[in-house]
């Protein structure tokens, strides 16, 4: 079972017995991003939490195989065209020197690591239209020289 | 006087008078993540942020000028090779479905604005390497139906 | 049943009955524009909507929960070809920075909203040739400093 | 002189006199929209119409000249950056395929001219927030049998 | 049935009964390079052309149903590799501005409609080597202001 | 001289002189397309015809020796944005596999030269619309076995 | 059946019968460069040709008839990524400005054909290391005036 | 001086003493084509033949100097549009398979080497129209296993 | 049986057997990471290797032969999306220029072979976080001048 | 001064005085590689290391300067021309999955560092052809859940 199979079983699962990526991140102990990640194929899982995964959500065992598969991160769309994810691509590229100028400015030359890295999704009431607070947390790596 | 020469009079008063981003973004009353994209051209000041900005950095009128004009927001790296803004888009390409996914089970069918936005920039101490925490905050869109 | 089965079980149906975009619009009570843009699986459609529309065709429940899916709205041609979807493209290029201008001296800093969006097509006669309409009508988003 | 240099020129000059495209356009009898493209070198001005519009902002008559050559339209960014223009781009994306559906539908095959064509813009006032109205109205082209 | 599907069952046909476009083009009264394209799935027939294409060529009614749709017209490759249709590319690159100065000296600004259209293509025999004559002709289209 | 500089030289002694391209190429025998590719740089002239040109337009000696110049024949845009030469390209993307159907038809495996190549461009008369026509004509070229 | 199934048929056949391009071009009394283009579905068999082939290799009449077709000749890597082929393109990077002087210096403005053009491949042994020796033979066809 | 200003100075040098890459060639003991890519900035010269040249052709030191550089081999074009050049493209992508398989046919896995390589060009006259003969003459190199 | 399927059968049997790639390499004499990019489909393996290999790995015979195949190399990513493959075209990017002036400087005019090569993997620990060692070693190719 | 100035004149200065990189690197205890890459303006200096290569260079306090500053690291060519470089980037083609295998096989889910990172070059004599030895050393960052 290849990831892409994996996913579709997951999806139709959690359909099925009308899931959130909330609730089955709750249930194995994980958080809904890393979750959803894993689940979508973009990250792996380690033996237990893919156990529980399929425990709480009665798949078989290849499920929790192909879940502690490594996988390789592939994207199509350089530029990508669904408008929520472009919003995001955009912020990089209107706040991408900006970040930089501000970051190094804070901890040196380096960068945010992607890899030893975190990241959550809140709900922000507000009277004037709710918010969508997403908090990104990477260690920060100094370039060495040698 | 445009967006790119006002830009460089700003690094230059900048680095002359040894300020950082955080002193004239609180010289001025505003955050540095937003002070700083205003600086580099991708913001419009309103007229009195503007002056209060070039009275600080003892910067002419022209500055002010162009610091209020609305900036044409172009980038010309789709795929940015910078490896810190790399990182950034990197996260896009891994997470943007798993975010479009925790976004909309919160929200319902919609956006996160990348307008009605604001974003900062967090040093978290750490043992095991410090951490670079950043933090968007965008009004949710929903779609309407007509 | 993923969103590309939903549309071909539709224009199958839009077919065989000889229903017209205006009559299955009308018939849930919506525009023709939108109507069109959700059977082709770039919105979702609200459940009572959804029901309505598959009631009126005579199609089965699966094609009313593919409706209310939350579309990942995906093109693959960065340039379209088709001449009619082209001309909007080339319209986009020759005007938009145009647009940037006039919309921005009426508004002030800030964008058309594409999701807080509806628009129409009318037919108008005219002697020297008929005539297309298109009105889109957006929210104004300024930007806001912060 | 060219187009270039003659649209900086008619900036300069907007800038200094304090006028809006609309009082521009009003001035020389034609819609702001169009007087817009044609002083950012996106069309060209008939004679007495690029006089009219010289006389009126005070410029030379190598700007009367150069507003009437015919144009060659380019653009250079296949996917435009800036928001309020990407916005549009994303609209054709979204929408194209809906467009093509409800304009075939009322007018059988063929296209919407963009050249016999022509566009406005209305501030639509609104307690939830303004809106934007653009209006396209593009002569219907026949694909004709030989 | 969809215009792939179309086009294979007339190109089957065509070999079986050993006919050429000339002779379907002539069977229905229409030209071959008109009738090649609505066959190869680029425009769209009426239906009386349709019905005599398919009694002339004893093909069902569906693929008179798929010559009678309106196409979307797609091409895979920005600049084509085949010998035959790069050359067709090639001079479109290489005298392309030269055919914008010379049409737009004779007929004011503006373009020949590629929709108002027609082509032919004739054999010109010559002892230095037969010669290809391809004919353009379309409704010249000005630009207008408004 | 380069060129680039020969075709300024060219255009401005063209509009002072207040000539057509149709009066230039009458004045050294040859045929307007032709005269203006040369004079925009996608083809050499042969010693006289580009010493009568230079006569003909009081143009220095440099001119003459840079219309000589074999051209290296650059384009920057994959697919052109003007409308004119997009329409261009518009007609090689719908009608390119329709043409090398056609041409092979009538005369085997192989190309039509666009390189032992010529065009013109006629003014057509029509009440309904004055018409561009486009002729192109260019040696067969069969592949050959070895 | 299309060249994809029979450049696989040839394939097979050539495997099982242990036979090399060479005997093949050799049973066939044409060239093994050319032989093998054929087979691969990038150059059209005459009749004879084709039948001489399909005898020698033991293949059905549906081979000998896809042989003959007249290709479109299609590849999808602008750049290839085979370092074998790759190297082929480097040479016409690093050479082609090269190759144009050297021969337009001998031949006048022109090119040389690749229509009426052949190639061969020899191995030429040497004591350093046996080398490839790759010969192109094509027409020059002058640009003409017109 | 960099390899630009030194190919302008060997340009403008050759056409005032009116040699051709021939002649040069001929003078420094090298063959054309080497001595033509060298010139042009794609490949460097020993000492020596850099002052053999420089001596023929009255060039000053610098340009000596020049030559003598590594090139970085830069080009812009990944489909180049030159005729002459993109005719040698088309042959890497109609033949680039067809001289994988023979070449590994006659030699093993394996490449031709673009770097321990050499190339001529020959004019053979044809009554049929003179041929341009390219001959590439590139070392194997086997891959090896490890 | 093509390479992709080879590829399957393999990592098929790897994880049937709980074999590395390590152990596999061991088992037929070569280096794991040789081994490991010929069962990926990216390198050829002599007939006694690839026989070694399969009866290892109980395979059968066309496994065999597909790994002895000379493999045609492509990949689809210009720019590769996995982090761990991105990071290594990143330090072609950073460091590139700079290993070529190292190279160069040491070597003279000319490249490190990327078919005369070879590459291994070390795993270095460290209190600091472990590291991973990459050796690649090629044949230096100068430059030859003819 | 920014960095292409700084390069500049590092580069003249060492031809002046005729240093090696490796002779700089020496200079001021640093390797080769990374000195030559902030030479390159690939990576920033520490302040004490700017001042020590300006000394041993002779070159003034803006080079230094500039040799501290943070670079934006850009380069424009995805697919990288140059021979030597293009090597590495065709390295990173045919053996990416191979290193991920590999890599992930020895150290778990994760990636082997750019930025915490190092790398030399060494020249191996042989008598069959001297060998290029490039090493990277990279801290391996396992991806982490939360």
């Amino acid at each position: 079972m290849d990831k892409v199979a994996m996913t579709e079983a997951i999806i139709v699962a959690k359909k099925t017995k009308n899931l959130s990526w909330e609730q089955i991140g709750e249930a194995i102990g994980m958080s809904p991003v890393w979750t959803t990640s894993a689940c979508l194929g973009m990250n792996s899982m380690p033996e237990d939490t893919a156990t529980a995964l399929c425990r709480f959500m009665e798949l078989p065992a290849e499920v929790s195989q192909a879940l502690q598969e490594y996988p390789t991160k592939v994207w199509d769309q350089a530029v990508p065209t669904d408008p929520l994810i472009y919003r995001l691509y955009e912020i990089v590229g209107v706040y991408g020197p900006t970040l930089k100028e501000v970051i190094q400015e804070k901890f040196g030359d380096g960068i945010m690591s992607a890899i030893d890295f975190n990241m959550s999704v809140e709900h922000k009431a507000d009277p004037k239209g709710d918010r969508v607070v997403v908090t990104m947390d990477g260690k920060f790596l100094p370039y060495k020289a040698w």
